[in-house]
């Protein structure tokens, strides 16, 4: 199933896709997808359902951040090998582990806010993996049943903030709209093999980063194994799992998003995000 | 006022302390200690009733973490002078912001569950700050008109997860019973200077952190202003503000908690703590 959240910001309704591609209102059946929803008994009753007795929605309505109540956003540094050749880093022995602050989430075609002082601010597309059920010292064999689906992130960075400050990478990854999320939360029994997912993101419709989720360095099962070593994950936390080469710091020049581009993003079966860039 | 919110775990109901000392139920009045009622004007009606009149509570009954639904948990390092000097680290030019998972807080008093693979598990007694109005691009001058209240934040650290893997100190700062918070949440017109109180954590009755706010690099009202520029600060989200001396790491030899050891913390007017280490 695909599951997205529907309306204007903070009053989104709960929908699913239909087999003819419109969005179906199911906020008769569920409160709204979170934690409490993305789970394997709520999920199944939903399949059992004739989708297209459902009430309909406007297409063009705005998409939302197609999961609420996100308890953490956990990244994945430098996990593709190609993306860490380009910035001259060597591929991690362990995943690299950061958090974006959860208020960065926002939908898919939102504006994007480059934040005041930013001369740095920087596009990632990435695979998001959406957790289903909580997930504690768990192995590798189990990890893919702790997991609800999958979604297009973009996790947006500002470099300077990042990495020319002092401390931590947190500071360039948390500004408000630096986490668009979505169209979709597509359930994990739609995606065959999250390791052989094509992806790309455009600015002004230039190509910038072209990959694929088969040259992750640690791939899905492990990071959720591994970061269930050092924290517990619960139902609706997302973990964005690393970008492939073609980000702007490795450009030369670097080259960084301003006022008025458009960022276009999308991975294979996920949907597509777009982005116009505003001044905060 | 002193908030606080009693009962099992999950199943919380939020309370005050009346003139007597005496826990109270205010649950008919509100839902919660969250992000919607940490709101001056909630917080102003409640100051207008007669606590003793509101149905009371077991004082022996479990405190749990004195706010819910936190967004953010950010923490500053290295913000003590006197710390930064133990740990033979400089004083940073700038705070130095790291995020622990919201999913680590626990009640003031709940066991600590030293992490599986943990030989490093160290304490650091610290000042919380709850955000009570959303804070983004504030000035140092309006900070504090941001603030709720201030609460004993213990940011327990496993030193080989933080320091010794890859990349950010996330990793060592997230386990489940990482953050006890409480035992209230002080709203801040009881706290007539955060920049002048004392602060302690003993680990079986043996002193090791005593401090004051004093000693902060960074102070509160900066420290709310620096991050806003960052990222948004929401209602409900907490900042740690950073660990006097004392911690195992610095001692000749380190020293780390093991199961059965029992730490004691506390701040002057903001209550004491209380946890027994247990295996996880």
């Amino acid at each position: 199933m695909k599951l997205l959240r529907v309306g204007p910001p903070g009053r989104e309704r709960p929908a699913i896709i239909d087999p003819n591609g419109e969005p179906r209102d199911v906020s008769d059946l569920i409160d709204d997808w979170d934690g409490l929803t993305l789970d394997d008994v709520v999920l199944n009753q939903l399949r059992k359902i004739d989708l297209t007795t459902l009430p309909s929605l406007d297409p063009a309505e705005r998409i939302g951040p197609c999961v609420t109540g996100v308890g953490k956003f956990v990244c994945i540094g430098l996990n593709y090998a190609d993306h860490a050749a380009e910035t001259g880093a060597d591929v991690p022995a362990e995943p690299v582990i950061f958090f974006k602050a959860t208020s960065a989430i926002c939908g898919p075609d939102d504006k994007l806010e480059i934040p005041r002082r930013s001369e740095k601010t920087d596009w990632e597309v990435e695979l998001g993996v959406v957790i289903g059920k909580e997930a504690k010292y768990v192995s590798e064999a189990d990890a893919l049943d702790h997991i609800a689906g999958y979604c297009v992130v973009h996790d947006v960075s500002e470099r300077a903030f990042q990495l020319e400050g002092t401390g931590q990478w947190v500071k360039g990854k948390s500004a408000d709209t630096f986490g668009p999320i979505g169209p979709w939360l597509v359930t994990r029994d739609e995606v065959e093999d999250p390791q052989k997912l094509s992806m790309w993101l455009d600015v002004n419709d230039e190509a910038m980063q072209r990959g694929s989720t088969a040259t992750m360095v640690f791939g899905v099962s492990h990071l959720v194994s591994y970061l269930s070593q050092y924290m517990s994950l619960q139902p609706g936390d997302i973990i964005s799992t690393g970008t492939p080469p073609g980000v702007g710091l490795s450009m030369t020049p670097p080259r960084f998003l301003r006022a008025g581009d458009v960022v276009t993003l999308g991975i294979e079966g996920l949907g597509t995000q777009r982005q116009v860039c505003i001044n905060a």
